[in-house]
């Protein structure tokens, strides 16, 4: 693995979800037997606060899936549009065939917790372990603990990117700020799966 | 239940995943003794094409939660920019102490197959059947089956909102095509979890 500075900075386990539930594609980073490999994801959600969990489907098609079984780790990285073409080349080619990181230039960064590695041409990246497998064999779904998170402190504004089937993607836009009085006094009210 | 006629279409169950992919935040409605409810909702995830399996977490600290549970149906509604304040609003107060749907001038419209209402006002409506509660207990996550899916063909380009946490959200911006010889032989290449 390629060793070179982290240009990004810890970002709190506390805010993860504020990265997630907007719904970006995300690079799903995986290492098996010292080669590390790349997939694209965009069925994912969050599913606790703190610690951070994040639930996920990887198909048993997907070369990532026996290796995220094995190891039980990853790294969930987050490109934004500039990325998309090499989002999209990933998405079509397999670990299986070849090493991602080398064909489309990617910049493996060793990771804190996990031998998963950081995309460094990603602008957050999260740390995690598997903690939950008991719907992997009906519906490869995984549940991931974030134990790390990352963000490049230069990037304002990243726009990601979110999949919308058939070869079209959604840009991020504007964003729109709605303060209220029961947002400001907790935070925990707006978030998440909000309120009723 | 007010009565008028539905202006949405059908929309094919299998391309229900172009409207959840992108992550927006949702309106989940319930009907609980001829009561209905509205609940933003932002937690949640494609699981399978067809049929359509959507997962989700509903907090048990939500009233939506044991109706939900209870009755194992629900629309998730797909609201546009145009309605974010009444997102919020519905995120800010609990159907336990409002009917929203008269509070917030909400229209409800009787669905199909479930008893939870459609609200009209939302461009995109997917009647819902919880088919798997294993990890309610443990996370509050529910599996739902889509059975039914409905959208506005007069809606151009909807502007779907995405929720970044303390009261910000993205609005969609523009559509990205980025088409590849494999997207287009088959499709299900850049569906979903993509490749790898």
């Amino acid at each position: 693995m390629k060793k070179h500075s982290v240009k990004k900075i810890t970002f709190p386990l506390s805010k993860v979800y504020r990265l997630l539930e907007p719904g970006p594609v995300v690079l799903l980073s995986t290492v098996r037997a010292g080669r590390p490999n790349a997939m694209p994801m965009s069925w994912h959600l969050m599913m606790e606060f703190i610690p951070p969990l994040v639930g996920c489907v990887v198909s048993n098609g997907d070369y990532s899936f026996a290796t995220l079984k094995q190891t039980k780790e990853c790294v969930i990285n987050i490109p934004t549009v500039e990325l998309a073409k090499t989002v999209v080349a990933c998405g079509n080619t397999s670990g299986s065939d070849v090493n991602k990181f080398e064909k489309f230039r990617l910049t493996p960064v060793a990771a804190r917790f996990v031998k998963a590695p950081i995309i460094a041409e990603c602008y957050a990246s999260l740390e995690c372990k598997v903690v939950d497998m008991k719907l992997v064999t009906k519906y490869n779904f995984f549940i991931l603990e974030v134990v790390q998170a990352w963000i490049d402190p230069v990037r304002k504004n990243p726009r990601t990117i979110h999949h919308q089937g058939e070869g079209e993607f959604m840009v991020a836009g504007r964003t729109l700020h709605l303060p209220s009085p029961k947002t400001s006094l907790g935070g925990k009210k707006l978030s998440g799966t909000l309120r009723s």
